[in-house]
C-alpha cells in the first residue's frame, strides 16, 4: 500500500496493516494493557515528557516492565514520526501517537501474581480524522449520563490509563441509545460528574472553571493544559466534586482529549447548557492553546473536515 | 511444528503459534472481548450446550454479534476437536475449550455507542496442564483476600464472562506479595466474598454447602454442577452472602472452576481452615463428578503431574 | 357537568371539577401525602381490605392520624362508588379509586416533629383509560435505565407508598430522552433493579418467576396477586435481587401495578427480552387473574382502546 | 377579612383565604413543586434576584416551564409587596416572599418524561412570625441527628430547591422524640453533618467558618450571605465536610436560613456546644447584616416576640 | 467478704474483688477481648458447647490462642459453679458464666501482626439481676435507632463476639437521650435493621418470625434457640433485611439475649408496635423454652423483681 | 524493682509493676477508653497542651468525665515525669506519656445510655524504646493495605483517640502476613488511603505535601506540627483524599506519629516509592523538626538503637 504508515510492534517497524498481536497476549486475553496518547500540532508531539511521565506511572501500578527506558520508549515514537514523515501534511493534519504496552503472553496457565514474561511494546501513529468531531467546535457536543457507573478506585483507579473498558464501552452504548451524538458522561457511586470514556470534563459557573478531581477521573494532560493556560489568561479554576445539578446549570461547559483540546458542551441529558453555543471562555482557552502551539486548533479541524 | 494444534481465529483454521489478532481489534485496543471455556472428559466436551447459552447471553450484553448461530459457534469447537485429535491422548489427558470473542477493528475513531463493524471469532484449544493445580488435590489451595474489591454489577457485572480483567490481575499481584500460592478472593464493597479469577467459591458450615449469588459472581457452570451434584447426593445447599468470619470457621472450603472442576481451599489469609486437610464433601463432590464424567478427575491430575 | 363524578375531599362529597386543596395544605407544600389505589373488576373493587391494610401502614409510617377508622375510610370509596355509578358502563370499563391523605394545614410555622394539626382526606375515583396502555399487551412495552437511582430505605422507604416524588419524575424524564415510550426501570445505589414509578417488576428466568424483595421496591399488591397466582397455577416463585444482565437475558419480563395488573415488558435499553414478543407465563398469569375476577383483562383494555 | 393579604394563584391575585389548589395538581399529587423564599428588611426584599435565579435552575432542573419571564416573576412579588402593604408595619415587621411553582395538572394518566402541559405559578407573602425562633438568638436552638439520612444527589439533589420533602418531615419527627426543640441535623450516607430542613449549618473551629459543601445541601443565599460578611469583616471561611464529632468539639455553631438569617446552636445530641452561649462570631455576624440591611436583626425579632 | 464470689483469672481462683487486670493487658490498650456468656437455668448451664463452639470461633479470628482446650475452658465454667454454688438459691435465681479472653500484655511496643505473647482467660460468674428488665415482660420494651451505623463486617464483622465496643455505647448514649428506656437499634450502612448492644431482634410479620441475616448481626445461640423453638411449634421463620417501616408496622417485635432470653418490645422510635402489649408469639416462644429447660423464665424473673 | 517507674492509677501512684484494673473496669469489658500520648524531647513535654485539647475532645464526645479539670490532668503528667526522673537519661533516652481514661466500672448491668459512675484515670510514662523503628529513618518502612477497611465516622469517628482498637488489630495481622515488617495502610470505604495503626500518612507529589483530612484519620497532633513545620520552611502542603496509585507514584512518603515523629516509608504493597531510599523533604522536616526541639531526633534514635 502506497503511502501506508509503519507501525513498531515488539521491537520491529512494520507496515500498519501487518500490525499484529499474538493472540495468546495478555493484552486480548486479559486487558493487561496501559496507554498512552500524545498528539503532534504542525507534526511536533505535544508535551512528550509528561506523557511518557504518565505512561511510566501507569507501567508501575500495573507491574508492567517494558523493557526499555524512558527514552527509549519517547524514542520509538520519534522514529515513527520520522518514518511516517511522508503520509502527512502539515500543518493541515496531524497526527495522534499511541502507546499500547501489554503484559505479553498471558494465558490461563500463566501463575497469578508473577511478574508478567515477555511485555509487548507497541506504538503507533493515527491520524487526526477531524470529520467526525470538528462540528462541534460549532455547534457543541452532547453529554448524556449513563446508569453504568464509573469505576470506584478501589476496583481499578481511573487515574491507570489502561485498556480494560469494556465497562466504558457499554456506557457509551446506553448513551447512544438516549442520544445517537450524545457522549456518555458517567457518574461515580456518589452520583458525581466524572469524565466520558477518554475525555476529562470542564464546567463554567460565575465564571469560574471546575473540573473533578482525579479521585474519579483520569489526571489527563489536556485536562492539566487547560489549568495551566486558564491561569496564564487569569481564569479562576478549581478541581472540586460536582453533580448533574451543576452541569445544567452551568454557563458553559467542555471536554479536553488529546486530539481534539476543548471541545465545547451545549447539551446535557436533553437540557440546554448557557445560552446553547459553544462557551466564550472554551473558545478563549482555544484560542490560548492555539497561540502556545503555533496552530489554529478549530481551523484546523475544521478545515480537514470541509466545514471552513 | 510436529503436532501442533489447530486454532480459529475469524473464519480460518491456523496452525496455533500462527493465530494473531489485528492490533486495532477492539478486544486489544478496549478489552471488547467476551469469553467461555469448557472442558473435555475423556476427549468430550462437557455441559456444551450450558457453555454456548453463557457465550450467547455475554454476547448480548455486550451487544457483540457473533454473525453465526449458536449452532455454528458449537460446530467450531467440535471441528477443532477433530482436528487437535492427534495432539492428545485421552484419557491420560484432556483439553480446554475457550471461545473468544471480540467486537472486532474498534479504534478510538469508532462511534461510541454504534454496532461494531466486523466482529473477531476465536476459538482454541489448550492443554489442561496439571502440573501446576494438581497438588492442591492433596494439600488444598490457599486464598487470600486483597485490598482490591470486586468489580459492583453497576460497573461492570460480574456475570458477564469478558476478558477486561485487568482488575483480576491487579488483585492476583497483591495475594501472591501475601502468599506466592494464594488465589486472591476478592471482597465486594460491602464485605462480601465473591470469587477468585476464574473460579466460584463454596464453603461449608455445618454440612450445608454456601457459595455467593450472582449479585457478585459469575454463574459458573461447575458451580452450577457442583449445587446439581450436591442434590443428587443430598447435601444440602444455598446461595447465600457470607464473610471472611465464615471462611476461617467454616468445615471445609473450595474452588470451582472448568479445568480443575473442584479445588479444596485450606488456608485463607494465613489461618487454617478446618483441620488443614481437603474437606470431605470436597472429595465426595469430586467422586460423584468423576463418576457423572467417567473420569476420575483427581487422578487423572495427579497421574499427568507424576504425583501419582 | 353532566355525568361529571363526584370527590370526596376532607369530609364533602364534591363536583370533581370543584376538588380543591388548600394551598397552605402540608400536600403541596411538603409533599406530605400517602396514598392507595384500588382498581374494579365489573365495578366491583378488588381487595380492598388489602390496600386499606397498606394505607393504615403508610399512615402510620408518615405519622398522619387519619381522624377516622378504617372501615369509615373503606366506606368513603364505597359511597363514592355508589355515587358515581351513572359514570361508568362496566364491564366495559372500570375505575381506579384513589386515597390521597395529606397531613393537613402544614406550612413553615408548623413546629417541626409536632403531630399535624388537621389532616386532609381525598378519595376520588378515575376512569381506567385504557388508551394508552392497551397496546403494551400486545406488543409489550419498554423500560430503560435512568442514571437517577431509586431512594435508599434509609432516606425515603420505597414500601411507604407515598405522593413525595419528584425524584421519579425526573427518572421519568431521563427514560423519555432513551425511549419516548419507556418507563423508567430504576437501580437502586447497589444497581440492583428496582421498580417504575408505580409498578413492580418481575423477570422469568428459566421458567422461574423472579421480583425484586422489598428493601427496594414497594409491596404491591398486584406484585402479591402475581405471587399468588403463580403459586395456584404452579410456577414457581422467588423474591431476590438480580440486575439488568438478568433483564436483557430473561425468557420474558412484565410490570404489575394496579392498573393494568400485569404489563408484558419486551424491551430494555434498546435490547429485546426473549424473543420480542409478550411472554407466555405473562399471558397465563393475565388469564388466572381474568378468572379470578370475571373480567377479560386483555380483552376489556384492548376493546376499550378500540384495538379489538 | 379585614387586613386579609392577597396571594397570587395561577394568575390572579386573590384573598389568602381563598388560595386554593387543584386536587389534580402535580403538586399535589407527585411532589412536583420547586419554591424559592425571600425575606424582607425594613419590607424592601433582600437579594431578589439572587433567588430568582435559583429558582429558574431549579425550574430547568425540574423541567417545569413557569410560562414567564424571570422579570414577569419577579415582578408578581413586588406587586403583592405594594398590595399588601397595608397588612404591615416595618420596621417592626417584616415578611416572606414564597414561590411554590409546580408542574400543573399531572396526574396519573399524564405520560412520564412529556413537557408538564400547564405549570401552576404561586407567589405568596407570610409575615414573619419571630415568636417561635426569636428566643433562640438569646439561648442558642438544639441540633439532633436523626437516624435518617439526606437525600443523595443521585435520587435527589439537595441543591434543587422543592417540596418533594417527606423525608426531612419525618426526620424531624424523629428529632422531636429526641428533643422536643430539637431540629433534625440530617448526616449524609458517608455520615456527613449536610443540614436540617431549610436551613444550613455552620461550625466555627479554631475561629475559622466550616460549612459543608453544596454536594449535600442546598445552596443557600443566606449561606452565601454569611460566607460574603465574614470575607468583609476578615473572618476565614472554608466549603468542607465535617461530621459530628466537629460539631461536638466546635466553638460555636449556626443554622442559616432566610427567615432568621443566623440562629446560635448551643446543643448537639444534648452535648454542649462551646460555652452553651450564642457564639461571639454568629453575633458578629448578625450585626455585619444587621448594618447592612438597615434593621437591627435581633431586636426586630426579640421585640416582635415581645422578648425585648 | 461472706459469700463473695470466686473467679477466675489468669490461671487463678480469687475472690470476685480482688479480679484485676494488668494496666497494659491487650484488652485494656487495645480492645483485644473475645468473650462469650452463658446462662444457668436452674443453676444448669444451657447449650455450653455453643457457646465454646462460639468463642473458639472468635478466638481463631481474633488470632488468639487461648493456651488451653475446649475442654479446659469448658472445665473452668464447671468449676466456677461448683465454687459459687453456695452464692446462689435456684432455681429462685440463676448466674450469668462470662468469659473474657484478651491477647495478654500488649502495650505499644509490640510488634503488629505478631501472635500475641501471652493471653489472658477470665471468666466469671454474675448473677441474672431481674431488677431491671423483668418489667419488659409485662409492658415490652422501647427500641429507638439512633444516627450512629453498625459497624460493617469489613471493618470488624458483628459475628465476632468482642468487647472493642465503643461504637455500641456511644449509640446507646444517643438512644438514651431519645427514649431513657430505649435500647438501641443500630441500622447498617444500608438502612437494614441489625441487633442491640446485646440482643438479636425479631419481628412478626403475617405470623412469620423475621430476623437480620448474620451479615450485619451476631449469630446469637438465644437468635438459634429461637428459630429451633419456632419450628418445633410450628411457626414460620426467616432470616432476611428488613427496615424500620417494618418495625413500626410489625405485629409484634423481640430482642432475644442470653439472659431475659426473649423480650417483647412494644415501642420503635414512639411508634406503638402491634396492640401495643407484648406479642401472643413472643410469650409462646418464652413459654416453649420455659418448658425445654424446666424453668418458668417469666416467673422466676418477675419473683426475683418483686413483680409477681 | 529498683529504677521502677511510677505510674498514675485512679489517684494514686504506684509501682509500674503493681498497675492494675479493675476487672468490671468499662475499659476492658467495653473499650470505653479515650487515650492520648505525648513524647518528651530532652525530657520535656512536646505541645501538651495541644495534646491535653485533643484528650478533653475526645472525652467529651465519648461523654466520659474525668472529675478533674484540664490542669489537674495536666498536672499529672508533670508530677510523674517528677516522680520518674531517675528512670531516664536525657537527651540520650526519652519518654512517651500516656493518658488512658476509661469509663470506670461499666458492666453488663450498666444501664445504657447513663452516664458512666466512676471514671478510671490512668497515665503511665514509657521508654521511647528505639530499637524496633530507628532503621526505619535508614532504610524506611514499608506499607501494605489491608483487605480490612477504615471504620467510617458514621459507625465510630477516626478523630476520637480511643481504645477501642481491635480492628486495627486484626488489619495489622493481615498486613504481618503480607509483609512481616509491613504497618498496615487502611483503606476507607471508598478506596481512599487513611492511616496506620497509631500514625498519620503523607505522600510528596511534584514537590508538594499531601495528607488525608480528617473525615477519614485522626487529626494528629505530629501531622500538624508537620504542616506547620512545612509552612515555616516553604513547602507546600494540602490536606485531600488520595488513592494507592498517588502512593506508588509518590515522589516519597512518611508516616508521623507522636514517638518517631517522621518515619520514611520506602515501599508500598511490594512496590518501591521513589527512589527506595528516605525522601529528601521527609529528612528536611526531620531536621526542622529536631531544631525545633533542640533534640536531633534521628540521631537519638539511632545511637540508642547502636545504630550510629
Amino acid at each position: 500500500m502506497k503511502n501506508e504508515r509503519v507501525t513498531y510492534i515488539k521491537g520491529e517497524y512494520v507496515p500498519d496493516s501487518e500490525a499484529k498481536i499474538d493472540y495468546y497476549d495478555g493484552g486480548f486475553q486479559y486487558g493487561i494493557v496501559v496507554t498512552d496518547a500524545i498528539r503532534t500540532f504542525n507534526y511536533k508531539p505535544f508535551k512528550v515528557d509528561r506523557h511518557i511521565d504518565r505512561l511510566m506511572r501507569s507501567l508501575k501500578v500495573a507491574r508492567i516492565d517494558p523493557g526499555m527506558s524512558r527514552d527509549e520508549l519517547k524514542g520509538i515514537a520519534l522514529t515513527l514520526l520520522e518514518k511516517n514523515r511522508h503520509c502527512f501534511n502539515p500543518p493541515h493534519d496531524d497526527t495522534w501517537i499511541f502507546y499500547n504496552i501489554s503484559s505479553g503472553r498471558y494465558f490461563v496457565y500463566s501463575e497469578p501474581g508473577k511478574t508478567y514474561p515477555r511485555q509487548t511494546v507497541c506504538v503507533n501513529l493515527w491520524p487526526l480524522e477531524f470529520r467526525r468531531h470538528a462540528k462541534f467546535y460549532l455547534t457543541g457536543c452532547h453529554v448524556v449520563t449513563p446508569s453504568i457507573r464509573q469505576m470506584p478506585p478501589q476496583c481499578l483507579d481511573p487515574k491507570l490509563k489502561h485498556r480494560s473498558r469494556l465497562s466504558w464501552v457499554l456506557a457509551g452504548h446506553e448513551a447512544h441509545e438516549m442520544d445517537p451524538e450524545g457522549f456518555a458522561l458517567a457518574l461515580d457511586l456518589n452520583g458525581n460528574v466524572t469524565e466520558t470514556a477518554g475525555a476529562n470534563f470542564f464546567i463554567v459557573k460565575d465564571g469560574v472553571l471546575r473540573t473533578p478531581p482525579t479521585d474519579v477521573t483520569l489526571a489527563g494532560i489536556s485536562r492539566e493544559t487547560v489549568l495551566e493556560l486558564a491561569q496564564q489568561i487569569g481564569i479562576p479554576a478549581e478541581e472540586k466534586h460536582f453533580q448533574i445539578y451543576d452541569v445544567y446549570n452551568a454557563e458553559e461547559a467542555f471536554l479536553t482529549t488529546t486530539s481534539f483540546c476543548i471541545l465545547p458542551t451545549t447539551k446535557a441529558n436533553g437540557l440546554t447548557i448557557g445560552d446553547g453555543k459553544p462557551g466564550k471562555i472554551a473558545l478563549q482557552l482555544l484560542n490560548a492553546w492555539s497561540e502556545t502551539v503555533g496552530v489554529n486548533i478549530v481551523d484546523q479541524a475544521l478545515r480537514a473536515a470541509g466545514l471552513l
